[in-house]
């Protein structure tokens, strides 16, 4: 219990850490699990769920098929725990499913998953959030009428303590998720013995309710392709596994074998959660309808469905309501938490993909809360359009869901083939020869399964919305892929040639002035010291009065550098600028023009506003000018002291990354060579 | 007419000028008219019938009163117009009513004035769109039935054209401006003909309905204050008149003379037609009520209350149904023609109170879209949340309206009066001094009368949303004291002083590389070119391998400056490199520290999403740093071109300013005084 007494204690006092005693806050396995798992534990909530209401189509008869849906999702399930299990062991350093399939399946297929990954997350903030308001409206009636509302304001909110910068805890995920096994747990148990062992009736709220088929009775095909529609909404239940291959260095060492463990715990709890609620089920004859209204006759009128586990909890904690408060409760709280692991996920992936010039490399280097930020707005802005677009109703997102999910667990699980072939064709040991042959069945087998599932949701679901998913795929896929070109286009425009790095014959300095003020006299005095070859100032006259005081008052000081007037007709700043520094560097186009721009820097953003606009406008159009440097020469007003004392920022995804943000101490510098010309005046140490 | 057919032609053609042959473009009298009179006879669309509306309250017995009201109003407008004679006369230079209560009255009058003309551009967009939605209404059911939609979005197409830059032209409002003349002067005229010439029975729509009293009758004080009222509504013809006086400037030579003809022009047009419309809407029986569901107990169900406008146009031209959709459509057309003004009436006053440090400096400047863009973002939103506050109401945003005019034609006559005073105290000639005299009386009367008509808006309107307006102009007040009390505080802040202008010491040099590709070497290569003291190439860790391949290749070329290689444990660019800065300046504070930054520099904004972002945050934050400063190298793409070729744009409000804008040509320069350090290599020609 150390351990964990410290990690807590670490977390309350937030102690800076520096990066070289990063191992020091590596995850235990207790505190891995809820940070990694309440993603795929979280999807036990409403999978169960969906396999009822998408049977209740072909009338109550076809629950009987429930029990054995159930177990086909188990089969999968454990079955992809088993696969990943080979893929923490083979791909120790977190690059999860997108490695494994750029690494043995070539790019394309990384990209692949690269994309479903990304289409998954907006999914998973969607169907989380709208699962977590179906939950809270069985104990509100006022949020299940006004159910997306609802989840487009807690979307809203997550959004906002998201972008101003939470930091993931260990502890934030321990609590609830621990929370909602127990109350499952308990919820299951107590349900089981009160019926089994004590032989009561516990009777959920719709088992009297007669539930008719939506139309005519299936038969043949048509109730096969039912039974195995159900079965793909029931494998939501397998979303989130995959996050723990993601997360592998943030474990404690040995990280494999302690991932694998994680692993496999996780798979046994959400197997045992999810059998467990449709035996519940089925013995408390809770009955969930597609369309509640049309299959329930005899519903009273008002009659609003609940969630299964809602009904369950009802049921069970029939003369115990704070029971079936904290199921509740402690349900809607871990989906609110996996729809959290998405706005943390997306930046652990943004910055993966970036690394691989994918995405905007900014989203490599860390402590860039603006591209953070982007790509936060832009996963809520998609989260919201979903959730407005299908009313918040989870079936018709899982159909979205299951899609994105199985194309990468295919994906992964034949790429990791591919490896142990790769591998194998150059191992001549006989035992680890038949350790490998193992892991390719297992592999091989999950690949095979996968692939299967992969197509029966494309056969029943595509009509249904997961071709929205598949263009929406194909949209970042295309978009990723431009975004490398472009990367690459630049990169090679830039390679340095051999006559690059020539001195510039002359350098012409213009120092730009409005006023004369001490920020203009900074100016010319810096000007001078980098002792160009032509100086002079410059000044637009825009105004006649104003012009000729500065002329006054430039005499008058005595400073020694030519002032010229540039006429500027349309009381223009920028074009008159931009005119004569191209009239200098046509006359000399090996010249290089430096423009000394004065600044004012300020403190707050509406002193922003009334500063510097111009210089800002003149300052991007130089930029534009073959052979112009543009300097800023700063005058720091007294406000712009408050923000040089503001302080660092944790960016998203710490924690599964391995790592708390502490802020940064002096860095350690290096010099690599000998300084030819000039030497360095600072004492520097070498660190590597 | 040769005048106008070059006007036409260059208008068409849009020839560039020179700014020293802008008088060829001022306005003739004839095309003056229509450019700055739109907005005042516009407001004969609504004010007569605001009368009758304001009336209809006490039952249709008051309706007695409307002739009354209609010439107490006329006698104001007639003074108004008498007054601002003087007023364009004394100050031909455009500032208008700001100026005449700043020179006059001292600078919180002019504030006042300036924080009244701002609300009332709002309100002339809100109030001219409402009332060419309700006149369109008349046209089409559809748009009468979503009159609040149609007129928000009516703003959004007219500011989206305004954003994008309409260039104002004397023929786009000289063709509706006169089709309105002669669509209202042909409609009284024509009913006036047939009902008293040839005698017949010309009845408005609703004529034949009987109009009752909204509560129980008002007698004694109560009837004279909705007399009042109704005179304060009628008094909205007034909105507008003042337009002239800020654009004397555009006027052809003798300027004040040409202008004080047209604003009697402008008087004797709107006098004629408002009471005109009184006299037909009298004759044919028209009945407006404040509440038609009430005061018409006797409508058929359904019954919409057309404007005034269309009721007359639709009795009139009973028999002649073009007559009738020409009057109701150049209304509606006139009307926004009136509320495009506000749209160009706010950069012009923007530029003057910038001027004054009231307003941003970038307003002062020619060309700067984006400055005008805000402006007209904010216009147009505060547009939109008064059409939508006030359901698109006229009536209700009318009582918002005239406060803000009054306040201005109060406080400019007033400061007239003081004009004189000034003036004949140190005058003698006798005949100049009788001149004065009578101006002095005529300004007194026009200061006596907009006063109590002030007073009584106040006293009738105050509670109806006039409250809304004087708070508004309060808000705008103490925003553009505050941010003169800014610029104060700086500009002292920033006052030279002896000390400075002195040079640094030595000049520490940093090129921040991340790659060795062209743009690198060519900081290189410029920063040696500035001959620093000290030359150093710094780069920072972020990723192990990128770093190791950078020190390699740099070794390989053998680039003759020490590349140190700073730490950042946290994949951190803008720290580490801040604190680097901050410990060089530690050890010598009189250096100063120069960072080269190599940039790329791209054409579309997508590109810039990909690149530099960390650079351009990284020297926001340098700017901070005292002693630093910050030089661009940039490198300029391929795709960089298409900006450097990007057309100049026209900004809004330039005819009323008294010149189009033309692509500015080359500058001319002057130099001020010979060079004492280094010559200018460029040739200079002085031009004043």
């Amino acid at each position: 219990m150390s351990t964990l007494a410290t990690a807590v204690k670490r977390i309350l006092v937030g102690r800076p850490q520096r990066s070289d005693r990063l191992s020091h806050q590596l995850l235990p396995k207790r505190i891995a699990l809820p940070v990694f798992a309440s993603d795929a534990m979280s999807s036990v909530a409403y999978a169960p769920e969906e396999i009822f209401l998408t049977l209740s189509i072909a009338g109550v008869a076809s629950y009987a098929f429930s029990p054995w849906i159930g177990l086909a999702v188990v089969i999968v399930l454990l079955t992809v725990v088993t696969s990943y299990r080979q893929n923490v062991t083979a791909y120790p350093s977190g690059g999860g499913d997108y490695e494994v399939a750029t690494v043995n399946l070539g790019k394309r297929a990384g990209l692949t998953v690269a994309s479903a990954l990304l289409v998954d997350y907006t999914l998973t903030v969607a169907v989380s959030i709208s699962a977590a308001a179906a939950n809270v409206g069985a104990l509100v009636p006022y949020v299940a009428e006004h159910k997306v509302q609802f989840a487009v304001a807690a979307i809203v909110v997550l959004t906002a303590v998201n972008l101003r910068g939470v930091r993931e805890s260990g502890v934030a995920f321990a609590i609830p998720t621990y929370a909602f096994m127990i109350g499952i747990a308990t919820m299951i148990i107590w349900g089981l013995t009160r019926i089994l062992l004590f032989g009561e009736t516990v009777q959920a709220p719709s088992a009297g309710l007669e539930l008719v088929a939506e139309g005519d009775a299936l038969t043949g095909l048509a109730l096969a392709l039912l039974v195995l529609r159900s079965f793909t909404q029931g494998c939501a239940a397998l979303t989130g596994v995959e996050a723990i291959s993601n997360g592998v260095p943030a474990f404690r060492k040995p990280k494999s074998s302690n991932a694998a463990k994680t692993l496999l715990l996780l798979g046994g709890i959400s197997v045992t959660m999810f059998m467990g609620l449709i035996w519940l089920a089925q013995l408390t004859g809770a009955k969930i309808a597609e369309n509640p209204a049309v299959q329930f006759p005899g519903a009273p009128p008002g009659y609003v469905q609940q969630t299964l586990v809602a009904q369950l909890a009802d049921a069970v904690f029939d003369d115990f309501r704070p029971g079936f408060f904290f199921v509740v409760v402690v349900t809607a709280l871990i989906l609110v938490l996996a729809a959290n692991t998405a706005y943390n996920g997306f930046p652990v992936l943004g910055s993966i993909l970036s690394q691989d010039r994918y995405l905007p490399r900014q989203l490599h280097t860390r402590g860039d809360r603006l591209a953070f930020s982007n790509g936060i707005l832009v996963l809520a802005g998609v989260a919201i359009l979903l959730v407005v677009g299908f009313q918040a109703e989870v079936t018709r997102l899982i159909a979205l869901y299951t899609v994105g999910v199985f194309t990468s667990f295919t994906l992964s699980q034949f790429g990791m083939l591919r490896h142990w072939n790769r591998l194998l064709a150059g191992e001549t040991d006989p035992a680890e020869r038949s350790r490998m042959r193992r892991a390719r069945v297992v592999n091989g087998f999950g690949a095979g399964m996968t692939g299967v599932v992969l197509i029966i949701v494309l056969i029943t679901k595509f009509t249904r919305g997961a071709w929205i998913a598949i263009a929406a795929m194909g949209v970042f896929y295309l978009l990723m892929m431009a975004i490398q070109k472009h990367y690459d286009r630049v990169s090679a425009e830039l390679v340095a040639g051999d006559g690059d790095g020539v001195l510039p014959s002359r350098n012409h300095a213009i120092v730009l002035v409005s006023t004369l003020h001490k920020p203009t006299l900074r100016a010319v005095a810096y000007a001078r010291a980098t002792r160009p070859d032509v100086l002079e100032a410059v000044t637009v006259n825009v105004d006649e009065a104003d012009t000729k005081r500065l002329m006054r008052d430039w005499d008058k000081r005595k400073i020694p550098v030519a002032l010229k007037v540039i006429e500027s007709p349309y009381r223009e700043i920028t074009k008159p600028v931009l005119d004569y520094v191209r009239r200098i560097r046509g006359d000399n186009p090996r010249d290089v023009v430096t423009v000394f721009i004065p600044e004012y820097v300020v403190g707050h953003w509406w002193e922003q506003i009334l500063h510097n606009q111009s210089a800002l406008r003149l300052k991007g159009r130089l930029l534009f000018q073959p052979g112009v440097m543009v300097t800023s020469v700063p005058w720091q007003l007294a406000s712009s002291e408050r923000v040089t004392t503001r302080r660092p920022e944790t960016p998203p995804g710490s924690t599964r990354r391995g790592y708390e943000t502490p802020p940064a101490p002096l860095p350690k510098t290096s010099t690599t060579k000998a300084p030819t010309t000039k030497a360095p005046t600072t004492k520097s140490e070498v660190r590597r």
